[in-house]
């Protein structure tokens, strides 16, 4: 068996450790006779299971005690329209931040709902940057702000936290939740789906102010009213359990390693090696401007684009694979997650060099 | 490794065969060198996943050409409102006809989207029979007519097919989708969780009649709006890639069983086990009129209450779990899906009359 380096921007790579515990407890999960994936979410065994994910994910980001942590289904494309329809009730109306390509779904899908303001715009920039603070126009009367703290398409990642002072700030964290620390206190929501940094597809995280429940429009289905879903500790409706039993073994593993503090610091190096060799090279660039970069999604162009096919294909034949850039944007895209390892990044800046040298 | 019986309403017990496999491939899919967890959904290897589960759904169901099989998020009590929200608009009406708690949750919901009537309940009879159809009182301006296949807490199953005429009939089957032959030409739209015969929780099947789509309400989230999830052959957003791929696997397992057929021979076989004996028994009885017997779940009691503590004590002693019945109802319940062993209910019954030996 030969694992490849998959930097595919999502459903991601997973840790190796993970997947071989998964395997082994598949057909029997600590003497249970069952698979996780068998058993009654209302039975004691995943009750345990589901409790310990809850408590992980609570420790490793430092949730305050007046937060809900919600497994929940239907992804962030789902969120862009459950957000809304929980908070928005308050005055009708909503400030967006659009940073690129999910901001801007995220903008679309709210204005079903209610009166939405464009705070702030990096599209004069071409989304290769996040506005400055100082230039949103925010309405006190807003019943949130909401961000996109990392576009998985364009590569702009926020390195610091918006003051939205009494208005409550919303963040669509799919692409970076558990990837640093966080001071969960200075958002009123944050939103994931999981399977970035996280676990598998199909689980969505949510993590909610106490205040901003109870306030949804009557349109909202019961299945994803936050406060239905608080008072049920997830289970209104059945819960995506495998899912969640993945992410708890993916928590667990990211608490060995150190925790969010050791996750940025492994984060962080290998963005170093992938920028630091793009700011050198004269054949591949980066446009996102420097403080703006993610450290999750490198998108990176060739000059010569002629190449591209060939450059993806070398790639793919020493297991390096899911390069190729979203079709919006084209290019090429290295997704470096969590659970990337620093070998995987360096194995590509090496490519990259000797593709240099041969095609330069 | 011993494996237990597991009685469990959902998610349940799963075919032994589908967990080898699931485990054997988990870190590396046919050579892919990636886990299926680990997929872009935009990927081909998942998309030859994806494809093949899509085929065997189609075959093992005979879905005609004009129908879509979407692979959704958020369970049957997403689709509670998910339904309305789609189908309501023709005409802002609907007919739900209530057979117990599922059905009575489904009309609770869709109230909220539009003038709801009840076309037949089956109260009076505290639920032990599916009305007549010659009881219905239809309404020829209803946009579809709702029923619940197969009652997971009474136990009362159709095993006929309502004639609703021009009006789409709507089903939700989440616990008897797959159990048998089924002519979906009959139906608008079905719907299910695949927590009971087709896999993991958090993936539900729509299967729905091409004009049927298009007639969203505006408020319908775009994750959960039919027509957008067809266009985008069930990727508008990221589907819950690891469950479809155990349905695909649960399919395969399906057909070489000898498909919706077999299964039916299998199910009828296993529910003649146990309602023959509790119709003989003097101390367990199931309430629920003959005709209309769940082949799924079967709920029974002992006449003597204060043995149901023992009774469960002494059948987990044999590997036999998640027999307690739903608190709505008490007493006791065997939900024996398509994965449950006729063995498995063998054991069951040998338990029971062992139990009304010591006890009578």
């Amino acid at each position: 068996m030969t694992r490849v380096f998959n930097f595919s921007p999502g459903p991601a790579t997973l840790p190796e450790p993970v997947l071989r515990k998964a395997a082994q407890e598949m057909l029997d999960w600590h003497g249970s006779g069952m698979s996780v994936m068998e058993m009654s979410h209302r039975g004691k065994q995943f009750i345990s299971i589901y409790d310990e994910a809850q408590a992980l994910a609570r420790e490793l980001l430092a949730v305050p005690a007046n937060y809900k942590v919600l497994f929940m289904q239907g992804g962030a494309i789902g969120e862009n329209a459950i957000v809304p329809m929980n908070l928005i009730g308050k005055t009708g109306k909503a400030d967006y931040v659009l940073t690129g390509d999910w901001s801007q779904r995220s903008f679309k899908e709210a204005q079903t709902f209610g009166t939405i303001n464009i705070a702030a715009t990096g599209e004069g920039d071409k989304f290769r940057s996040i506005p400055k603070q100082s230039t949103w126009k925010l309405d006190p009367q807003a019943s949130y702000v909401h961000i996109c703290s990392n576009e998985t398409i364009g590569g702009v990642e926020y390195h610091w936290t918006p003051d939205t002072g009494s208005v409550p700030l919303v963040a669509d964290m799919s692409s970076n939740l558990m990837s640093r620390p966080l001071d969960v206190s200075k958002y009123g929501l944050i939103y994931a789906g999981a399977q970035k940094n996280m676990g598998p597809s199909g689980l969505t995280i949510v993590i909610v102010r106490d205040d901003l429940l109870g306030h949804a429009l009557p349109i909202t289905p019961s299945a994803f009213n936050y406060q239905l879903q608080a008072e049920a500790d997830s289970m209104f409706n059945t819960p995506p359990t495998y899912a969640i039993y993945i992410a708890g073994l993916v928590f667990n593993h990211i608490k060995a390693q150190g925790g969010l503090a050791a996750m940025q610091v492994h984060n962080e190096a290998k963005a170093a090696v992938l920028y630091d060799f793009l700011d050198e090279s004269k054949f591949f660039y980066n446009s996102v401007a420097r403080e703006d970069r993610s450290l999750m999604n490198v998108p990176f162009k060739l000059k010569d684009e002629s190449l591209d096919e060939a450059f993806l294909q070398g790639a793919a034949d020493k297991g390096m694979i899911q390069l190729k850039g979203h079709r919006i944007s084209g290019g090429m895209r290295a997704s470096i997650y969590n659970a990337m390892p620093i070998e995987g990044v360096k194995a590509l800046v090496a490519y990259m060099k000797d593709f240099e040298v041969r095609h330069g």
